[in-house]
C-alpha cells in the first residue's frame, strides 16, 4: 500500500501512464503524441467532432467505499461515452483529469486506470493526458472528443410530430441498483441467494454501464437525426429534445422496457425509477416506423417504442398506460443544485 | 447577491451562457454547436490539434478571497492558453467543468466567466460546454483544443547540442507576485505610493498573466522545433527539454531577463523566483542564432538567450554567472505531491 502523499507526481504518472500501456489498447494512427509534452497531439481526419466532459466528485456523485475503484474508473468514463454514443460518433481521445487526496492510496488509483483501459479497449479512444492535482475532495473531471465522418451528428432538435419515440434496452435499472445499495436491506439483498441473483442485473446496471456506441452509429446510419443518452431519467432526457425539437409528446408507461423483475422487486418505485431514475446510459431517439425497423433489423440491441411525438401543448410529455389512463407524475427530473 | 443553491441548475448555466454570448466573441466557423445538447460539435479544419488540460483547486492553487474572480477566470484558461502557445497553434474549444459549492455565489461565477470572455476575445478560442457539478471545494477544470495547419507542432524533444537557450519576456515576476501577496509586508507594500507602483507589473504578471499564442506561432513559422511555456519554473521546463531531448544545458543566470526592480525588491530571492517560481508563461525554446534573429526581428516580445544546449551530461543543467562561476541550485522544482 503506497499513499500518493508518499511518491512523486512524477512517479505517480509513470505508474498510472504503465496501466494504460499495460492494456491491449492500441492508439489511433490519428493519435500523434499522447502524454509527455505540454499538450497531446492529433491529426484528426473526421468530418465532425464532438466534445463532451463530466465530472464526479466524492460524497456528491459516489462514496469512496460503495463502489469499487475499477467501477469507478470504468462508469465516469462511460457517462462521458454515451453522451459521444448519442451524438453517433466514436470515442477518439479522453482527457482526465483527477484532483486527489494526499491521503488516497496509489493502488486505488491504478484501479481506476485499469476501468479506464478495459472501457478504452472495448469502445475505442485513447486517453491521450490530463491533469493530477491535490483536492480535499476527490473528483475525476473527464473530456471526451468523439468523431464521425457522416455529413452531421445525431442532435436533440430535428424531432417531428408523428414521429415514434424509441429507447434501447431496459430503464430504470441503474436507479434500481443504487437504491439496493443505498437501502441496503440486507435480509433483501443478501440473505437468499435465489433472490440475489435476481439483483444482478440492476447493480451491473448501476456500477458498469454500456455506452451504446454501435447503437449511435447504427441509428446515424439509417437517418434518424434526433437521439440523446438517458442519462437524467426518461422524462428529463425527453424533455430536452421536446425543448430543443419545439415538440411535446405522449409516452405510455406500459410500454417502457424493464427488467422482468423490476416490477416485482420494487412494486412501490418502479415507475419513478423508469422515469426519473437516471444513469441507464441507454439511447432514445426519435423516427419513422420504417426507419426504426430497419435500425432494428440491424443492432442487437433491444429497441421498445414507448410513444410518439405530438405537436406543441401542455404538459409537454403526457404519460398514459395500456388502458389510456393519464398518468399524473412529477416532471422535474434531476436538478443539482437547488435545495428544496 | 444571490447563491447558488437558490436557483436550478439550467438558471445557473443560462446566466452564465449569457455573460458569453455578451461578450464580443465571434465564434469560430469550425464550431458547430456550442451549449445545449448531449456534447458539442466542430468541425475541424486543421491538421494538427492539440488538447491540453489544467484544474485550478481553492486552498490548493488559490485562495478564494485573495484572487479576484474575474482574474482567477481569466488566469486559469491563460495557463492552457500558454500551453496550446507553446506547440505553436492557436485556441479553438474550450471545455470548462466548475466543482461549486452550495454557498457560493452566483455573481463570483459571472465574474468568473467575464474574465474567461475576456481572454477567448483576446486570444481566441470559443467555450463550447463542460460541466458543473456540485463540489465542497471550489475547483475549476478545463480542457483546450488548439490547433495549427503547419505539419507539425512544437514540441520539447528536439533540442539539440549547440542550439542556444532562449526565453521570452521577464522571470519570476509571477512568483515576485504571489510572494508580495503571501507575505503580506504592508509596510513595504502599500505606504509608500512610489514604492507600490513597483509591485504592480508582478502583481499584473502574478494574477492576470498573458499566453504568448501569436510568439508561439511566429516561432513555428521560423522553423524552430523545440518549445515549451515557463509554468513550473525556468529549471523545470528546461529540464523537460533536457529529458525529452536526451541533451543538457548551460544557463548564465545574469543573463536571465527579469523586471528592472526584481533583484532590488528581492535581493536574497530573486535567483530562486527566476529559477523556480513558476507560473511566469513565457516561452522558453532553442534553435540556431540565425532563426532566433529571425523571430526577433518578427515579433514585439523580448526574446534573451541565456545559455545553450550541450551533449547530455550530468548535472543536467549548469549555472553559471557573467564571471563564469559556477552557481549551486537545488534543481528539484515543482513537486506536487510529495511530502518533505
Amino acid at each position: 500500500m503506497t499513499l500518493v502523499s508518499e511518491i512523486s507526481e512524477f512517479e505517480l504518472i509513470a505508474r498510472l501512464e504503465n496501466i494504460l500501456k499495460l492494456s491491449s489498447n492500441i492508439p489511433d494512427a490519428q493519435i500523434k503524441f499522447a502524454i509527455g509534452d505540454d499538450a497531446a497531439v492529433i491529426t484528426p481526419n473526421s468530418k465532425n467532432q464532438v466534445i463532451t466532459s463530466d465530472a464526479l466528485v466524492e460524497n456528491v456523485h459516489f462514496i469512496y467505499n460503495q463502489i469499487s475503484m475499477y467501477n469507478l474508473g470504468w462508469k465516469s468514463l462511460a457517462s462521458n461515452y454515451s453522451d459521444v454514443a448519442s451524438m453517433g460518433c466514436d470515442p477518439l481521445a479522453v482527457s482526465i483529469t483527477l484532483g486527489i487526496k494526499k491521503n488516497q492510496q496509489v493502488e486505488d488509483l491504478e484501479k481506476i486506470y485499469e476501468g479506464f483501459a478495459d472501457i478504452t479497449n472495448k469502445f475505442g479512444g485513447t486517453i491521450i493526458g490530463g491533469d493530477i492535482v491535490k483536492s480535499n475532495d476527490f473528483f475525476i473531471s473527464i473530456s471526451v472528443i468523439g468523431q464521425n465522418n457522416h455529413t452531421s451528428t445525431l442532435m436533440r432538435n430535428d424531432a417531428k410530430p408523428g414521429d415514434l419515440v424509441v429507447v434501447s434496452g431496459e430503464l430504470g435499472s441503474s436507479a434500481a441498483g443504487l437504491k439496493l445499495i443505498s437501502d441496503f436491506d440486507r435480509s433483501l439483498y443478501e440473505n437468499e441467494a435465489d433472490k440475489s441473483s435476481k439483483f444482478i442485473p440492476f447493480l451491473t446496471s448501476h456500477f458498469k454501464p454500456e455506452p451504446q456506441i454501435a447503437l449511435g452509429r447504427a441509428i446515424l446510419d439509417f437517418n434518424i437525426t434526433t437521439c440523446t443518452d438517458i442519462s437524467d431519467g426518461l422524462i428529463r432526457d425527453l424533455s430536452n429534445i421536446c425543448d430543443s425539437s419545439n415538440v411535446s409528446s405522449i409516452v405510455n408507461i406500459d410500454k417502457i422496457p424493464t427488467d422482468v423483475n423490476l416490477k416485482s422487486i420494487f412494486p412501490n418505485d418502479w415507475i419513478e425509477l423508469c422515469l426519473s431514475g437516471g444513469e441507464d446510459y441507454e439511447l432514445l431517439f426519435t423516427g419513422t416506423k420504417n426507419k426504426i425497423n430497419k435500425i432494428q433489423k440491424h443492432t442487437s440491441s433491444k429497441l421498445t417504442i414507448i410513444g410518439q411525438i405530438t405537436k406543441p401543448s401542455d404538459p409537454k410529455i403526457s404519460l398514459i398506460d395500456n388502458a389510456n389512463n393519464t398518468i399524473k407524475f412529477s416532471q422535474k427530473g434531476w436538478d443539482h443544485f437547488k435545495e428544496s
